[in-house]
């Protein structure tokens, strides 16, 4: 596959996580912090992983939030994948559940720190 | 509810995750530690979470795997809980996928770590 | 114990580590966040963990402190542990001493990122 | 202070905490991987941290153990530590407490883990 | 060498990475925390660390900011040492690569937050 | 670039960081692991990033070093690339340096069980 195809696709699933403005808007930022970015998320990220079959988009956002949560110091990009988990239709309660189980291999702070971004995407959404 | 119901309650879901065999293999190895850890395990860990409604067994398991992933230095938890995995019914391609995509979030090596446990627990049920 | 006599243990332990109005505002933050979570940390934390006998309330805030100023970004939960260490009666030297000792094996940045915690809680107290 | 001051005062501490035949065999150990690293130890860790006063020797044996096992991946120094912590008089169940806290705050495995060292320190010492 | 020396070497070695001016500034941030935190951090940090000879001051800087990245949550400290780097001359093109190269160990959300770090250093110093 | 030729460029660059055996040999070891994993690291890890312009071999291999130093729980991945920052020509002090001064950010457990991998990779090179 050429670097082409590879950014077509993984373009492809980020609108399809995302939504197409909010895809538009993240490649902008990192477009803003070096030119190689975008490109280089939408293809590592999306085209690479993403794209790949054998796990559904559901639970490949399901895994992301969990292991941004489990890291710790990565709000911003937290804010970004509940975004793209409530859209391909995991559900809030879903989310919650999934971080207070974090909680207990990770620890609660953890798990209360994600919790927080997860109600400040809900509320800034309605 | 009273701690009696939350211990039967939570053993309850451990054996289904684990396996009677397992959960009572687990319980005595903690118990080996601390005469109060099993019920300690079994009631915060199983009875108080993975016991709620809200996100069924197989994607409690997978939050689990990719937390633990995600952390390194749980090679011995990961193992538990990958056995739990497949045991409720998450095939290992989907671990593999869950896991390669850990390695974006929380770096290549947390991945490879935790696809190498996931690859023990094959050969050795095998 | 039935779980409202988990809940009235932990409450208590909580009132006495954080004083009954910043307990009440906690566990009201904790509730605009989910409506179990306020049972869950009182039960989860205080009662089962807080109020085992073997570790004086001194010796547990130091315990508490030193682990959210070891794993990073927990600035929100280590204030609210600095404040109970204080109330409890460990000096702000100590907790400084212990910070500072933190480094040694967490690194500089992380003893430094909670003394400056420390500093602000104390600022805003006087 | 002159450099022989801090390495005789950071030997003196150590010798105190780890007992003469432990400290010796720990600084032979990291003699062996650079002519640096005894004098390092002794004087950065030894002589300008723990030989602060401010926090009595057992609450310091208690932040690094707690430290060390927020940490993971570092089961080696956290035997030294646990040695150390039981020889200045932290017992065996105040040990555990703490680490049963750490997994409030770090998570079950990070305890769990830690708790397994101190079992096997226990049971070598015996 | 004196507790003096090691302060003098430590100081010489702070003002050539951060220039004088912002090593002032530095020592004052620190000792308003706490008065022994500027000789501490110029004596175990610079004199003691920094001032071997072995690895030349580009190298380490660019050691310091690779660690900073990796542990996430030390944007302060990280701003510091980018300042630091640029001073004695690595180039800002090569921190880029360097933290790019971060996110393949870490994962991409510690390289991307680190390389937003450098940008704001670079927007304020024009 | 189609994927072929992000292959042959990844191999031709870990050949060089490695050495042709030992990259036949860790490419085994993954394809053992996961069919797709030899091309997924070859292309994601070498292509994309270490075969960029804008900094060196020696000086990636010690941000890779660094950042597993920093990680923790990856000493097999740390002896893969202290293998290849000796072969690229970075000497085994300035690894020793490099390592300090990670102690100082990340703590000295990070740094002495890292440097422990150094030595052990030395003495079965010589």
């Amino acid at each position: 596959m050429s670097g082409d195809d590879r950014y077509a696709r993984g373009l492809e699933i980020m609108k399809t996580v995302q939504g197409p403005d909010r895809a538009a808007s993240i490649l902008e930022g990192l477009g803003a912090m070096h030119p190689d970015l975008p490109s280089y998320v939408v293809q590592t990220g999306f085209a690479d992983v993403y794209a790949r079959p054998g796990l559904d988009l559901a639970r490949r956002q399901i895994v992301t939030v969990v292991t941004l949560a489990t890291l710790g110091g990565c709000e911003r990009q937290l804010a970004v994948h509940v975004r793209g988990a409530l859209n391909v239709g995991v559900s809030s309660e879903e989310l919650f559940e999934a971080l207070l189980q974090v909680g207990l291999y990770a620890g609660i702070p953890r798990a209360l720190n994600a919790i927080r971004v997860l109600r400040e995407v809900e509320a800034e959404a309605s």
